[in-house]
């Protein structure tokens, strides 16, 4: 995985291949790049097994005039892959993917991507931040940001609630980040939102499923506290991970303290997932994520 | 050194003795406390060599009443460590320190700084930013802290600029931190501050001195980064190490890169100097710190 | 936690003191070793609730002529802490604990504790090596320590080989290490073994408990791989934790690759809890360990 | 960087490019492995300025009877590089590297690196040990690797104790390692020694260049400690660096103990380094690394 500028990239594109690998896949892929009057700025590649596994494949690629030559290099990549296994997605590296923010009554998280996404290392735009709670309105006004308040439906019944927030969200945005949402999105939910959903879990996947993770960690006595964050699949906190993170404690810390402590893990581990889902770095393969 | 909440500890005196080691102190202190009523919560101690090195202890004790107890308790110790090589301090730790925060245009230090003390992680108050820039005067007043605007005098000589810092500061604060400010501080600012100045300095000293250390990092092509939080002394990044961390970096990462890296890591490592000297856990000894 | 030499200390006491917190603790321990002529070089407390928690202690005091005056401190200990909820232990760190190793087929963790062992860095002897495979005989008889070969009992039940390496180890070792030791030990034999067994588990506890825990770790598709060193109880995988730690690993590391990796971070973790236990560190309170 | 096995590839290469960026060299390269019949298995490249910077490409492909096919292959990339700026190597994954280590007293990196060789994790051959002490002599021999002793020529002359050495390693190594030698090399004896130095200096460099590194940090007061692996150059300690890492120490770790526990770190650090160069991941230029 190469460290990148978290900046957008004029005239460049970003092509995804992934499926069954088979020998000249990077040189079919390379010459239409070339032939196209692209130049290849960044390549990665990886086979989970290079005797007939599945293959993926990150370019990064300069075309002057990007965005005019688009459709004629789709076509191409069309033609080129017709008849393979292997499904592509390409996407222009100048737009920025529109991301809206979950949050609840817990802000490190929010305010973080909020903060780097102000400093410019963030290459998205925030459409908005919904809440449960009133909290953190000011907050998030103060950064430009729309902020929307829809409290959770009493009950175990979220419909209704789900039902405001997907309008809210619907056609608006790219991806969803819950920055410490502490409410369970239906199945329901997630298959109309149609769009990716990262989550952040306060510990280090799969120890601590469910709620409460730093109290469970404090009862089992371990010596490691982290982060991880994954995409939001039906099976709570089973989904892909993307990043995970871990910092030592001892038995001083209370739960409160494996809190104060694991918030920063949580706001790095998070604000790393969204940067590189942002650069289109993660490429989902069932229950794994390839992270270019 | 134990972890510990980053509270204000009311009823709680916190006990620093530092001088000549000899047989015997911990048991002298101890009784001391037991005999005025005081319960050890917490209790490190430190000698560099137990035949005739430096001792250092620190021990925070609940005394009901403190505030009451203590003239007698000072009077206690002044006797009973009378004709000792033994210098003590001891504090109220529900009194926070009063922190001033000296900033420049990057302000990924500060605003972290605001927001953890905000968020109840800093046990300190905050009386003023002072900046040689306006830009971050909206932000830090947003957490109800007062900003000061203080323009570095153009030219070496900043006397003038000193001087006006050094009438915000003196009498209103029990330490200064600077945030990434980019200016160097004259001796004669130093003696006449008369309190601890931290310092955040953007390598792993003592690699990297003085300007520009991620240029030089990247010239080097070092394999790691880092940041070193110190007190500020008379020579320049040569002042006692109060913590340092680095982070894994490849050739792939620009100079700008490293920047945004870093600057996760310089706002950790400077957190937790903070906090810990805030909690006196910091004792100087010539150029080093003993960290409890 | 304090960092200390893996010397045997001459005329070093080490004493342990636990049980139920109330004021005083610390001075009368403290004055106890002064009027026993002894001057304290490192002193270690934790109370996992002052107001009527646990308490926990552990001092290193210097006393000349300890073992002439060891009978008399521990009839002052008995006399002194009589009527209290106070439990205590006092070592002689001078003397080196005995410790058994058993094996198996993998080695790395059985030939880093020898050669750690034989450049001086565990302050213990190794009377003797209990492996049910013969393959490491000659590696660890070239390091002076005698090997015996006891074959598993094929089937379910354990109880012959576990009688033959009981005989072997009953009454010549204070603690045993099971470095990548395949085998489940019965509840029989703990009970009659009566000293403490230390375990690596190769991964981060609670995560992937029982077999095969880097195989999981490639199915759920961790960004980090570990290892835990516990004390063995009934619960396999469930005893209290002494350290743990982990490493970053990428989608491109296949399950030979985690193991290899990994093989790292169970030497160290695995090193660092027999280090500690050796020097009475390592104190166990339930299912939770106080690591000074 | 991706992670592989540390095995040797039976009919795989591994070609590396260099040179100019221009555009098309990825499609070029790529058509000429698959007009070959080689098909890719990793490909990794980096430009450190895409618009006229240099240029850096590691491909590592399968081909049936590879052995055969080379010979064409080389003749190819002649034709197909001829004209441009770029530089090129290509070399058979199935053969070890032969590797000689330099050792002095401090063993700890010499057997880890022995320990790894016999367990298959460094696809290398071990053709010699060569010590200017004799004490390493029976444990080298256990691993079934020659040593010899050749002591150095007191005096700051070491021409004939050099050449001695050159006189063994002349013809029979593809690299060699010092592991913790702490003699200097002459710029001479590099130079007519024709093969790449891995030296493994014990700080994180820049910092602590010369003799007694852990002593300089145990002045300085630093919070971490490191070890860096680097290419052997004219200036000493200032080589190319392949990797670095650190880990954290307290104001109570005396210099030896920084000396134990920084062996572990020299000890991975060295050993990456070492697997790295093996697997032709490393390409110098100038004075950096680029390490896929």
């Amino acid at each position: 995985m190469a460290a990148h500028s978290p900046h957008l990239l004029p005239d460049h594109a970003c092509l995804i291949v992934h499926g069954s690998d088979r020998p000249g896949i990077v040189a079919a892929v390379s010459a239409l790049i070339t032939r196209n009057q692209g130049n290849i700025v960044a390549f990665d590649q990886y086979s989970d097994d290079p005797t007939g596994g599945a293959y993926f494949q990150r370019v990064v690629f300069h075309r002057p005039d990007l965005a005019a030559a688009l459709p004629a290099i789709e076509a191409d990549l069309a033609r080129t892959l017709e008849g393979s296994d292997l499904a592509w997605t390409i996407t222009d590296q100048s737009v920025p993917k529109r991301m809206a923010i979950l949050a609840s009554k817990q802000d490190h998280c929010l305010l973080d991507l909020l903060w780097r996404h102000r400093r410019g290392d963030l290459p998205v735009t925030i459409p908005m931040v919904v809440s449960n709670h009133t909290t953190a309105a000011e907050d998030v006004r103060s950064f430009g940001v729309p902020f929307f308040h829809v409290p959770s439906t009493p009950g175990p019944d979220k419909s209704a609630s789900e039902a405001e927030i997907l309008k809210l969200l619907a056609g608006n945005v790219d991806f969803v980040v819950l920055a410490r949402y502490m409410q369970i999105l239906s199945s329901d939910f997630l298959q109309k939102l149609e769009v990716p959903v990262i989550n952040i879990h306060h510990s280090f996947l799969p120890a601590f499923i469910g709620a409460e993770p730093y109290k469970k960690a404090k009862d089992r006595g371990v010596k490691l506290i982290g982060a991880t964050s994954h995409y939001v699949t039906d099976d709570l906190d089973e989904g892909p991970i993307i990043d995970q993170d871990t910092i030592r404690v001892t038995h001083a810390d209370s739960v409160s303290e494996l809190a104060r402590r694991g918030a920063d893990v949580e706001r790095q581990v998070l604000s790393r997932a969204v940067l590189w889902h942002a650069q289109d770095r993660v490429i989902r393969h069932g229950n794994h994520t390839i992270v270019f």
